[in-house]
């Protein structure tokens, strides 16, 4: 490779000066756009690469916001990069992705990365098994705000937005119970998460509420994959008491499961009833269509964005105090209809 | 914001030589790994950040690679990332992600922030109406290697992962042709992209190989999303002589458009044999379940990493003259079979 590029190196070229180079490639009004031209020509020309270093500790800004995710892997999550893509192009920012594979050792060589990468701000869902802050302390230290979604940590110095899983899952859980389910099941991820342990809690709610025993056996802990979905149908085909209805934190999971009970011979929702989660699109390839939760992915892009360039930009300052909560909602269709 | 923490900070502080603390920083085996935590720990207590510009001078490596995708929101590109990860991670790199959302526009801002962001090496897969490489060649000059994958650019300086689509389109074709099909409809993509002219080529060669005729008004170009598949149905449903085949480029789009083919009445094979491409999960939702074509994308990731990585590490250099093939594969299953 050859040696870096500098504005010394344009401005000697072009014959002016430095300041006038440097002016140019950051589009300072001062200088007239022949000239804002005729050096951006020359830098790309040159290979030039602005030095992000020192143009940081000048701007401190380098117009990127950094997303850490879960996984890349789902209708869910990538609604919401959508989301936050949009409303980043609209305000002039770009966004560097990474994913933690659901590990928190990744995760922390993601955070790494992104903090040497100067972003403006963080973004973050965390992964299954995290249980530290640390790897998001130099952020705060430095000023770099960042915001949770989705899977959050509850940190005094953060901001984030979720739905109201606990809600959510028990008004899932109760739908199943209006259909006249008295046995049901509860499929759910690592209970570390928000996400997972408030669909819990309101699954149990709704439980205690229309009196129905909480029964440790009627939950799994999983991680929610397809291989999970087919697990559950053969824990459930070698139940002695069955279940009559099951409430599943995922789409993915909940098909999965569904197809394999289908092959096993139940009729769903007759034999047993089924709510998934996410209202991803496959819920409406598998027949019976799936009931689930439509959870606002978008949305939540959209929000967390607005809600990070909103204080980066110094029009409102993020109130860390308040988690955004967005409103997320049942879609009632054929696999929890008994009474259909 | 505080002022940027140096080396030479962390130094006066510990009081020793700010030698020592770049080499224990840089993994020095010089320095003993009780320093090494030491000055690790006080760096990270003060907020230290690596300093990229000046070390990229002096090691001229971020252990970074960026990636540049068209969207986020498929099963073969989640599979693609995932190889890439397990790829990278192993070899010491870590991944910065962004998507193009199918604009050039968009594209060029992402290389660019790739490109500040100093990446050791960039891989990319190119939007629908990308026509120019202008804004890759600032890597080129830079030594910074690019490899292309999927959706690839001929170019002299840089190498592609594909798999062979001209052939994947003649087999997808021929099998439709064997199953009695007469009259078979292609949907496909933009056609600047290799991936879309490619299987409309295998497709066009397949028809004439069997002495079938090339009709126009039996390919259509769409953006293959879920909506184009709705569209396509209705196009079909309005033709006065219907195809009695159809092969889709995208499972997706071919999902969407055998859910609305069942919902106007059409039997799935007999009225009309349908065949998707990727194998996307949802294609053994669908009932009948679609033929596809398997499309390797978790080991398109992993041999497009590892070229980079050994190009990097100068194991093995890239040979630009050289596409690499990867080997996919037709799966036959119910919604094509009409001797079934």
């Amino acid at each position: 490779m050859d040696k870096e590029v500098t504005i010394y190196d344009i401005a000697k070229i072009l014959e002016i000066s430095p300041a006038t180079v440097s002016r140019a490639l950051n589009d300072h009004p001062a200088i007239n756009s022949k000239t804002k031209l005729l050096i951006g020509q020359k830098a790309s020309e040159l290979g030039y690469r602005s030095n992000t270093f020192a143009s940081n500790l000048r701007r401190r800004s380098t117009n990127t916001l950094g997303v850490i995710v879960p996984r890349l892997n789902s209708h869910f999550m990538s609604a919401v990069l959508a989301g936050m893509e949009e409303e980043a192009n609209d305000s002039g920012y770009n966004l560097l992705i990474s994913q933690s594979l659901e590990s928190v050792k990744k995760e922390i060589a993601n955070a790494k990365t992104m903090f040497n990468s100067r972003v403006d701000g963080l973004l973050a869902s965390v992964a299954y098994d995290t249980d530290t802050f640390e790897h998001f302390e130099n952020f705060i230290k430095k000023g770099v705000p960042i915001l949770f979604f989705d899977r959050i940590i509850d940190h005094p110095a953060c901001s984030g937005v979720v739905i109201d899983n606990e809600l959510a899952g028990f008004d899932a859980t109760s739908h199943l119970i209006n259909q006249g389910c008295k046995r049901i099941m509860h499929v759910t991820g690592n209970l570390k998460r928000n996400v997972y342990s408030g669909r819990l809690k309101g699954y149990q709610n709704a439980l205690v509420q229309n009196g129905l025993p909480l029964q440790d056996d009627l939950v799994m802990v999983t991680d929610l994959s397809q291989e999970a979905g087919k697990l559950v149908a053969q824990k459930i085909d070698e139940m002695e008491s069955k279940p009559d209805g099951i409430f599943i934190s995922n789409d993915i999971c909940a098909v999965s499961c569904m197809k394999s009970l289908k092959e096993k011979g139940y009729v769903i929702p007759d034999d047993i009833a089924v709510v998934g989660f996410n209202n991803d699109p496959v819920s409406q390839v598998i027949e019976p269509n799936l009931t689930t939760v439509y959870y606002p992915g978008q949305q939540m892009g959209e929000v967390a964005i607005r809600s990070l360039v909103n204080h980066l930009k110094g029009i409102q300052h993020i109130d860390t105090s308040k988690t955004i909560v967005l409103q997320s909602e049942l879609f009632v269709r054929s696999s929890s209809l008994k009474n259909g």
